[in-house]
């Protein structure tokens, strides 16, 4: 199938064939099904692509609200819900439809995560039988819409800090909800600004005087479209991109609601006004109740790739169509594609994106297993929390690198608002900071490493990992950190000892992951060595985690390429050998390659790359890009994007 | 004025303190006034950013149109133009007051660099006396407004292959105007859409049937507002940002325009039809024709770096107002800006603003030295269009990456489109592709240093580019090339010989500048022994072009970073001791170390930084965004953007 333009392919150099269509079956999965569900509901609604330019702001909201509603009719987001409630009980279905449906209009994405991942999530993970049964039916149908209110204008990434309070009034059997100053009112809050008639509010709870934490309590805000009394809503207005769904900030005055509104999972109060929980340890029990959440971040990281995907169909595709200046006399103008710098600037992208892709099937799986209860267990729950953030920064900053460098490639016809890339780049920018800001997602990684990620210490904020670290001799931090086990295997692969990172072949992805692996390793015992020394120099473990901080994203980072690299190598070994087979250990290869380019300095500064290897893995990068160069057409046609959402008359002809 | 806290500063350390209206002055330099009367003016219409949100595309063009107009009658835009016309007869101040422009809303600034910098420029440079007579005085004024035809669907960076046809009827003594083909539409062009009476289209002139390449001529597109009979124009719709002008497509049918339309400075047609030019060769015509348009280019670099100003200005003050999570104990919740990491995501990107202001400082010194005729020969031209190349791709690109990263540090504030960081995002984001796509214009760079702007190779595509090269010793491309002689000033000011790099302190700016220097003659030579050898072997220069296009790349950015070190380290030398040079020389340090850090792979492998150096200049980097840290508010305050600009009440309150 690799048809068009291979002339700068390396002479006698012979291209894998790709069979798209068993590709794309291999992409897509077990959820075949659902996937082509959401492709037909996709180009059912491809109106709203156009529609999300044309209407006004209350127009637009209205049409995203219905498609949202139609969706739901056809089952397609509900699938993570138990089937008493109208759901499939299949938590994997659901983020792959989540992920499926990023390859539209964002506004519908976002606003079907508000309402069936953050808003039906918490109903369902925090509440129990009474607020399934009063909620879900008409939640999962979408007759019921709701919100879910923790952000506040003070307080984003700091939620154990939120300002709104509800206290219990032990007489009337209420809590009464208030908003505590401007920097306690909930802020960004998605379906606030129109459509909710529930809000799900985390609040710090006031028992007999005394403070229990975050809590989350339902709360009506709205009936028969009024917002209701000693409720304040305000629009938060036009935003960058999204205008399709209604944010908006929201204060209590003294609201009541019954006893019965506390999402009692895991904490109740009696009639009485006694406070019980299942959970002594306060820290723990709101890490368990925010980890329950973690499909949020397992969903947005998968939409990340999505937008990725959509954004190099629309540049690979224009880079095999538009020609600019004679590259040869009297040959024509040439394809940019057939630019090395064009190749330069999209394949690494694209094969990045095929890493996250299988990294992302590695994650979604985890959930599921945890969600199903097949392998539910405390440390796995916490494993499971580490990767969905580090998935969720690696994917979502790769969507704003992946969209900004691809608009770019399309130039002047990447610029107009029909071409896609206006509302991909506008829409998805906030992928970055929403769903728990990437910088501080990578910290938590970094903080589940330190501790691996042992049970005793899931409730430690930054200043509490300082201090266990630092209490700590650095040898038992290392031996401590799971990464440890990895090194011993690194030397079992590689029994040439100090040598083997001269003498292993370019390609090979054993070297790959060993150097990734490496990597990881030594920053993780270069950040303890820090910072036990900053704290036994200085002694304030605030400023010596702001110093070392750089070095705490470093490893975060180190670690989630590391999974990522092993995600994709284990894809491509399973393969029955083949010109898939084959196209896909090329594109490995150049993931892997230009991931460690990206690093040289890294890995030159500790003694794992020689000068001369380095420049020889910066040729290998350029030649690698040249080979894939000639099956990118096929590559990007695997993802199965719904020819409508390719909304790019200009690029695509 | 060192005011707030300073907590995170290193201890025992003292901060310069800086006088920020010694500094304000230092930087607006001698164009104070006039960039005063630009602030005045973006205050009087401060009201466009709401109204950018507000209104719909037709009204927001109608109102940007009565801005720029209202804006022209004060003289803010008219400064370059000739004294006799309505000007001021000032290059230099006609930048500043573009770049000043820069702080308010984008559409405003693009549909002035349309009409007065596009139009007015073609019509003033390449026209003649007769040209500059009918229309220079209303066209200054406001009155008649035009566009700028030269982009075709088909031909964004590549002018000369144009396809639009002006052929020449000796009989009727006028031009044919013909579109040919749907690729030869004209596309993008500002103005069209709407407001344009007047277009100067860039045709392929046949006269007696012979091509003579592309040539300009104006020609009236509408009159009252009516599209002119032949003349078939479309809107270019919505576009990710800049919707307050009114781009649009020109086809061209027939269209009959008099002999004297032709903007005959470097050639002209007789009555007869005899074709008469005072340059013979057909590309150097060419590309002097082009070469008069440069101050567009110019324009839009400083334009790039006003928006990185106000972005950083925002992300600078809601950094040392938000604060998140505890840092020690008991001590409340830590500034955002006193994280060592988010020093490290702006401090690095605020620095390598000031270096880029002082960088446009020096090309917009050598436009008006060269425009006003005081320093006027053609390889001052080749220079300055060099350089106004280079800068306009890294001011641009700057901008681009700052305005993300600022707001990504803003969370989900940054992403409401009442806090600015919306429109500025948007807007901007067609700079790196227009007026040049970034990527052509490093090409450029990289050929004028191959063949030291020599007059001989002016007319020279990158074909013939390759060509020269490979016919010359790769010794003799080192001689001709400018910065063989830097090579010499970089031995004789350290002839320590090879160990200079390891005994300079971290903190010389003489070291710096050696760095810089070395890296780009090092390029040069790898790039012209590449270019030899590739077409030795094989043979096809458009492949071995193809092949070595990332080391074009990589050295024109070499290049123009040391033009801008260069800049800087001359600014803050020039000052009288005390803070405020203090000050500067702490940043220019900053921006020098992070710019050798960010390439510290390429000093590694080539010999020039060993692995503790490397590790040490890390070290110095963060301890210099700790000692900058304290200077941040009033190094964005010296900027003296408007308040009304800084449109965020959610991020300053």
């Amino acid at each position: 199938m690799a048809s068009d333009d291979t002339s700068a392919a390396p002479s006698g150099y012979a291209p894998p064939v790709i069979d798209v269509e068993a590709l794309a079956a291999l992409l897509d999965g077990e959820y075949a099904g659902i996937r082509d569900l959401v492709r037909t509901n996709l180009a059912a609604h491809s109106s709203v692509l156009e529609e999300a330019e044309r209407l006004g702001t209350d127009e637009f909201r209205e049409r995203v609200r219905d498609i949202v509603v139609e969706m739901a009719g056809t089952g397609q987001t509900g699938m993570g819900f138990p089937t008493a409630y109208g759901g499939a009980d299949d938590v994997g279905a659901s983020v792959a439809a989540f992920e499926t449906l990023a390859f539209g209009d964002l506004s519908v994405l976002v606003k079907v995560g508000v309402q069936f991942g953050l808003f039906g999530g918490a109903i369902l993970h925090l509440g129990t039988g009474r607020h399934h049964d009063a909620y879900l039916p008409d939640l999962v149908a979408g007759r019921l819409l709701g919100c879910f209110a923790m952000t506040e204008t003070g307080h984003g990434s700091n939620v154990q800090a939120l300002g709104t309070v509800a206290r219990y009034d032990a007489e009337a059997q209420e809590f009464v909800v208030t908003t505590e100053g401007d920097a306690a009112r909930k802020d960004y809050i998605g379906n606030a600004a129109r459509h909710a008639e529930l809000a799900v509010v985390f609040a710090q709870l006031e028992v007999g005087g005394e403070s229990r934490g975050v809590h989350a309590l339902v709360v009506p805000v709205r009936s028969g479209g009024k917002v209701l009394p000693g409720i304040e809503i305000e629009d938060d207005g036009r935003k960058m991109g999204l205008n399709g769904v209604d944010n908006g900030r929201i204060r209590f005055d003294g609201v009541r609601v019954p006893r019965e509104a506390l999402l009692n999972r895991f904490a109740d109060v009696t009639p009485e006004g006694a406070y019980v929980s299942s959970i002594d340890n306060p820290d723990r029990r709101f890490f368990t109740m925010l980890g329950t959440l973690v499909q949020g971040r397992v969903c947005v990281g998968g939409a990340g790739v999505s937008v990725a995907k959509v954004a190099l169909t629309l540049a690979v595709k224009y880079g095999v169509r538009r020609r600019q200046f004679e590259a040869s006399p009297g040959a024509g103008e040439q394809l940019l594609l057939d630019y090395g710098l064009h190749q330069r600037r999209l394949l690494p992208l694209l094969a990045r994106t095929y890493a996250l892709h299988f990294a992302q099937d590695v994650v979604r799986g985890q959930l599921h297993e945890v969600f199903s209860g097949h392998e539910d267990d405390p440390q796995a729950r916490r494993r499971l929390e580490s990767r969905a953030a580090g998935t969720k920064a690696l994917g979502t900053w790769h969507a704003t690198r992946t969209v900004q460098e691809c608009r770019e490639a399309c130039g002047g016809a990447g610029y107009l608002a029909v071409n896609r890339f206006a509302a991909l780049k506008a829409d998805s920018d906030v992928f970055t900071t929403f769903e728990g800001d990437n910088h501080v997602l990578l910290q938590l990684v970094a903080k589940g490493l330190l501790t691996d990620h042992a049970s005793e210490f899931e409730d430690l904020d930054q200043l509490g990992v300082v201090r266990y670290v630092t209490g700590l001799a650095v040898e038992t931090v290392i031996e401590k950190a799971s990464v440890h086990k990895l090194l011993e295997r690194v030397r079992d692969l590689l029994p040439g000892g100090d040598e083997w990172d001269r003498e292993a072949g370019l390609l090979d992805s054993e070297y790959h992951l060993a150097m990734l692996r490496y990597r990881e390793e030594h920053m993780l015992a270069g950040l303890a060595r820090r910072l036990k020394r900053g704290v036994d120099r200085k002694g304030d473990p605030g400023t010596v985690f702001s110093q070392v901080q750089d070095h705490v994203i470093a490893l975060a980072h180190a670690h989630v390429e590391r999974l990522v690299l092993e995600a994709f190598v284990d894809a491509f070994r399973a393969l029955p050998d083949g010109g898939n087979k084959v196209a896909l250990e090329l594109l490995c290869d150049l993931f892997a390659l230009s991931t460690i380019e990206a690093d040289r300095a890294w890995f030159m500064e500790h003694g794992r790359l020689t000068v001369q290897r380095s420049k020889a893995i910066s040729r290998e990068v350029n030649d690698l890009c040249r080979k894939v160069r000639p099956l990118a057409v096929d590559l990007v046609d695997a993802w199965g994007i719904p020819s409508e959402m390719l909304r790019a008359p200009d690029l695509l002809g």
